[in-house]
Order: structure tokens, then C-alpha cells, then sequence
């Protein structure tokens, strides 16, 4: 019996992270009796009076937003990271070891407008949300080693707000999983002389099986190693860029439009407002020689079967490893195949 | 300003993976209008003829199960893993890796009454389970590397069927967090000829900070470095046992009690039948020299605020590093608080 990858349990290897996930593309046939996630609310009003987030609202501090038209940006009322933490004791106790963790958390709306969210937004205004994102990268940067700009879409994601949303925060150390990829990349390019995200870019463009978006200057794929059912890896295509603030204007305008064609691909796969996690990962400013760093951002979609049935990355995931139920590929071809037109608008 | 760790963010570093979490012990304090979790029916009968797992109803093959009085096992109808899976072509490319995944994947239900859970068994019915657990390493790991032995509570944790339930996965690898907690313990091994969770046991006795349940040859502690709201980490306290199966007697008779005891307190804390995803981890199948080893378990409980209210590891998390709004003292002193007779049942 040969070996196929869409019928046989197997394990792939995620080269920048150095783990594993298992394979399990005959797992997608087993019936589901267990939990149902609620579908977002189908009709959002423009301006909700009980959006905290929402322009000219009183925030939980009381304070009113201003009338905002552009993306805007704020401390969050309830940052997980202070400025000025106190560094804990130094300890050299292998199994009680504390470190300092100093840091800012700030909240990025979108858009003004309540009833949006990145897909039904224009190319121009995706473009605006880039520039921010440019700026504070610049800003935090000067002051911190990482700046993690995030979102998290939909109620499944722990999201509590439905305004179109994400988060930034800036660290004062190198998070866990940022510090793997550095170390992976930065292992690849002493090996191979080149950079991996973009060897990796060059080898999906030819093997044009895990493509999902093409633009001038982006490529969005499954990965190989994908974990979730409908993760997407986003890549620069033609050349290596270390940062979002290193893009030309012409590059940065090709970014909204591709943020714009997957984040339409995946509202279009149930039909449904898409949740998931995404976020940036560029070099560090660490003051090191970044030379291995590739930008990219991570999709990280939790829906399984249909809008409501999601995947659960519990019990032997958490214990053993993460296992997904159907190959990349397959996903990717799923992905690859819907119209880059949203169903709620043909604009 | 002295630097307080249930005041100041900080990060701790876990031993076992390598890994940081960020503690942000203010963040608890922030209002929270996201998802709301079911909450699970409360009164479920002692036999339902819908059920799958219950005695003497049809699985989804057809085939009935017996009426099984004690814990009984049988073949997972929708195995993730394979016994004969063929191998894939060897690879040498570092960026499209496969491997092979052979295994078996079992369901052990742990009582015939559909209406129990593990707090909810007898310790001696609890005992049953242990013996059966144990019975199934003997015979899997006879043929597989790595077995793990785990449970999914809850719907929250992706758990379809209410009926009291675990699984067994047997792999002819080991998974990623085992190799990781594998390496870590055999480094600390050769670094201090002692045995690293046998160390921690003996600490957290003398500290008595974290510990939450204490019995005559176990014990469960919020680890240090916990992850999850109210994870714990239960340990032999007094010796190296490297699996299960080396458990004598009166070892395996208190680990049930150990077992009653925890998830009770579980239950107690919202009054809720507590979601959780466990499992054992202990010495690999591998032939290899295993004195590094200590056997310990895993819970990874999803539950924040109240039965309604989880944590999320989503955003920062999966991009940066995992986060958690309340020190493991914290947690450890709720924990502890609690009673070790159920809410439910006072006898
Ligand atoms: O096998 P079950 O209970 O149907 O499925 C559950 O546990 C598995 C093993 O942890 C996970 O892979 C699934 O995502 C989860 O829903
Ligand atoms: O800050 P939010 O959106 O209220 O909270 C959400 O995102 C955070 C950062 O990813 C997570 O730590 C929280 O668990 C999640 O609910």
C-alpha cells in the first residue's frame, strides 16, 4: 500500500517552530454532537450608543473617544503590560525562575464605523489601518525589543467587541514563540545562505498547491505544517522585507489588498463573519543583525466543519500534540476556489 | 517601587517545555462582555438510550456495546492514528518534512452510569480506572513509543459526549510537548543527579504556597509556571515513580483518592460540573534509559471567572506567548479554600 497523504495519518514538521502536527485527513468523516458556536449577529448598526469603541462613546474610564474618521488608536483601558514594572529579583533557581516583563498595550479601531469589519472595508481604507500599524511599529519600536500587532475576530476568538478592532502590544523581551523563529530562521539562513520564508514563497509559487491568494507582491498560503483546519500563512513574494515599516507604498497598498482578498476568502467559505486570530511577525528590534528575518502574518482560524462547528485543540493536542483532520492542501483548495467577492457585497 | 508579584506583570519559565507565560495578576479586574459557556445540564439520567457509550446501546458502527459493569474500553469508531498506516517517502527538504504516524486510538468509558463523572465515582470505582489504565500501557506500550492517556471534560473542551469518558492514544513517535518535557528532564538530570519533578515536589512541600491537594503519597500544585487559570500538576510526593505502571498498590489506590479529591474541588469552585482537558505523562516506550523520568498528570481547566466564563489563549497567545490573569498562588489559595466533599453529594 503507498503512501497518501490524503488517506494515511501522518506528521509534518513546521520548520519555524521546530514542532510537529499530526495528520489525520480521515478524521474529518466522524459526526459531531459536541458544542455549536453562535453565529455573529448578521445586522450591525453603523454606531452602536453601547460600542465602548465606537467614535464619540464614553469608554469604561469614562473618557469620551473622539469623533474619529481614520483608524485610531488608544491605550487599552486594562493593558496586560505596564511601562514601568518593577524588575523581579534575579534568581538562579532552575525551577522558580521569574523575569521582567515591561510593556504597553494599545487598541486599534479599524474604522468608525460599527458595522464593518476588515473584508468590507475598501482597499484604501485597509490601506489607512497598514499606516497605522507602520506608525506605531516605528514608535514602540524605539523603546521596545517586540511589538506584537494582533487581532482577534468573533466571539470564538475571545473577542468582546464586534467593532472592527485589533491590538498591539510592545514587549521588553522577545515572546516565546517569536523568539523559536528567530532562532529558526536565523539557523536556516547559517545553513543555506538564504532566507527561509522566502525559499519557502519561491517553493509554493512553483508547487501551486497550497495557494490560496496571489497579488503582485503577496502570497498567501496554507502551510505545509498548517495546525488549524483553515490556517494561512501571509508572505511577502519576490523579496525579503524584515518589517511592515520597511514596505514600500507600493507594497504596503498590495497588503491591504491582499488582507482584503483572504479575510473575503474566508467569510465566503460558510458564509458567516470568519473568526480568528491573526498577527505580524517581522525582525525584532533587538539591535541584532536581522539578515534571517522574513515579515509575515499568521491566520489562525478555529472553524472546522461549517460556521458553527469549530476544531478544539484540546486533550492530545494540549498533552501530546496539535492534530489536524484534513491535509493543507485540501483546505487550500477550498480556500483557493471561493470568489474573492464578499457574499454580502459585490461591490 | 519593590517589585510584587500579584501587582506586577512578570514572566515565569517553565522547566518542563522551556517555555515563558506572561502573569498579568491586574488584568482580572477588567469587565467581560464576551462569549458566555453553556452550562451543563445538571440533572442527566443513569442510562440514556441516546448515548453511545452507555451499556448495551449501539455505537455508531452498529455493533452494541456489552453491559459493562466496570471501566471498558473499546477501539475509537473515528481513530485519529492507524496500526498499519505505510510510511512516506524519506525527505531531506527542510521546508516540506514528513513523517510517520502509526497508532491506535482507544475510548475508555469510565463508569456504566451515564450520569457520573470522576468526582462523582467512588474512590474505589476510581481505583477500577486506575487498574484499567494501567492494563492498557502493559499491552500498548508493548508495541508504541509513547501512550497518552488523557481526558476531555466538558464541552467547552471539545467533548461531544457527556458520558463519563477518557482516551487512549498509542503513537509509534513521541508527540512534541513529550520530546520537549523528555530533553528538559534529562538535562536537569545531568546537571543535578537528581530528578527534577521529585526536586519540585520536595519544594513546593517546604513552600506550601501552591499546593491544593494533598494526600499520603501525592500531590496536586497550581505549578509555578501554570498556563491555564486553575491548571494543577499532580505528582508522586515522596518518591520517582517513572509511569503508571510502577504504581504499587497502595500508590495506585491513593492515586484514585488523590484524583476524587482534585476534581471535586474542580466542581467546587463554580458549583459547576468543571471542564478540563487531563492526561499522564511518564516515561516513554523507547528502550532508552529513562532515569530522568517522573510520572506526573495535567489539567488544563479552561474556566476564568465562573462556569460561563473562560480564559481565551487566543492572539497574544498563539502570536506571542501564553498570558494569564491571576498568579498560581492565587489560584493554589482558591483551590485550597474549597471542601473535598462535593457539592452535589455530601457523603
Ligand atoms: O475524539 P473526540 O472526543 O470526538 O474529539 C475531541 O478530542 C480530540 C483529542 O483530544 C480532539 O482532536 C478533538 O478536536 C476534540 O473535539
Ligand atoms: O484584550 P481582550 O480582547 O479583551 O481579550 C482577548 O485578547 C487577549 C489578547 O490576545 C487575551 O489575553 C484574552 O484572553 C482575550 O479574551
Amino acid at each position: 500500500m503507498p503512501f497518501d497523504p490524503t488517506e494515511h495519518p501522518h506528521r509534518r514538521y513546521n520548520p519555524l517552530t521546530g514542532q510537529w502536527v499530526l495528520v489525520s485527513p480521515h478524521r474529518a468523516k466522524r459526526p459531531w454532537q459536541g458544542q455549536q458556536e453562535k453565529v455573529a449577529e448578521e445586522q450591525k448598526p453603523t454606531h452602536n450608543p453601547n460600542c465602548y469603541l465606537c467614535p464619540r462613546n464614553k469608554r469604561i474610564t469614562g473618557e469620551p473617544n473622539p469623533d474619529y474618521q481614520k483608524p485610531y488608536v488608544f491605550k487599552n483601558d486594562f493593558s496586560a503590560l505596564l511601562q514601568d514594572t518593577p524588575a523581579p529579583a534575579e534568581s538562579k533557581d532552575p525551577l522558580f525562575q521569574t523575569a521582567l516583563a515591561q510593556g504597553e498595550s494599545r487598541v486599534i479601531c479599524f474604522s468608525p464605523d460599527h458595522s464593518k469589519t476588515l473584508p468590507l472595508l475598501t482597499v484604501e481604507e485597509i490601506a489607512e489601518v497598514v499606516k497605522v500599524w507602520q506608525q506605531q511599529l516605528n514608535e514602540l519600536g524605539e523603546k521596545y525589543q517586540w511589538v506584537q500587532i494582533f487581532e482577534n475576530k468573533g466571539a470564538a476568538m475571545g473577542c468582546s467587541n464586534p467593532h472592527p478592532h485589533g491590538q498591539i502590544w510592545a514587549n521588553s523581551f522577545l515572546p516565546n514563540e517569536v523568539a523559536k523563529e528567530d532562532q529558526s530562521q536565523r539557523r536556516y539562513f547559517a545553513e543555506h545562505q538564504s532566507v527561509m520564508l522566502l525559499d519557502y514563497a519561491q517553493r509554493e509559487l512553483a508547487l501551486k498547491e497550497r495557494i490560496v491568494v496571489e497579488t503582485e507582491h503577496w502570497l498567501a498560503v496554507v502551510p505545509y505544517w498548517a495546525v488549524w483546519p483553515f490556517e494561512t500563512l501571509l508572505l511577502p513574494k519576490k523579496s525579503q522585507v524584515k518589517r511592515l515599516t520597511e514596505l514600500t507604498a507600493e507594497q504596503s497598498q498590495d497588503l491591504a489588498l491582499a488582507l482584503k482578498k483572504l479575510t473575503t476568502k474566508y467569510d465566503n467559505l460558510f458564509e458567516t463573519s470568519f473568526p480568528y486570530s491573526m498577527g505580524f511577525h517581522g525582525a525584532p528590534f533587538n539591535g541584532e543583525n536581522n539578515d534571517h528575518w522574513q515579515l509575515h502574518a499568521h491566520f489562525y482560524p478555529p472553524l472546522l466543519r461549517s460556521a458553527t462547528v469549530r476544531k478544539f485543540m484540546v486533550g492530545y493536542e494540549m498533552l501530546g500534540e496539535s492534530q489536524r483532520d484534513l491535509t493543507a492542501e485540501q483546505a487550500a483548495a477550498r480556500l483557493r476556489e471561493l470568489p474573492e467577492t464578499h457574499y454580502k457585497n459585490t461591490l
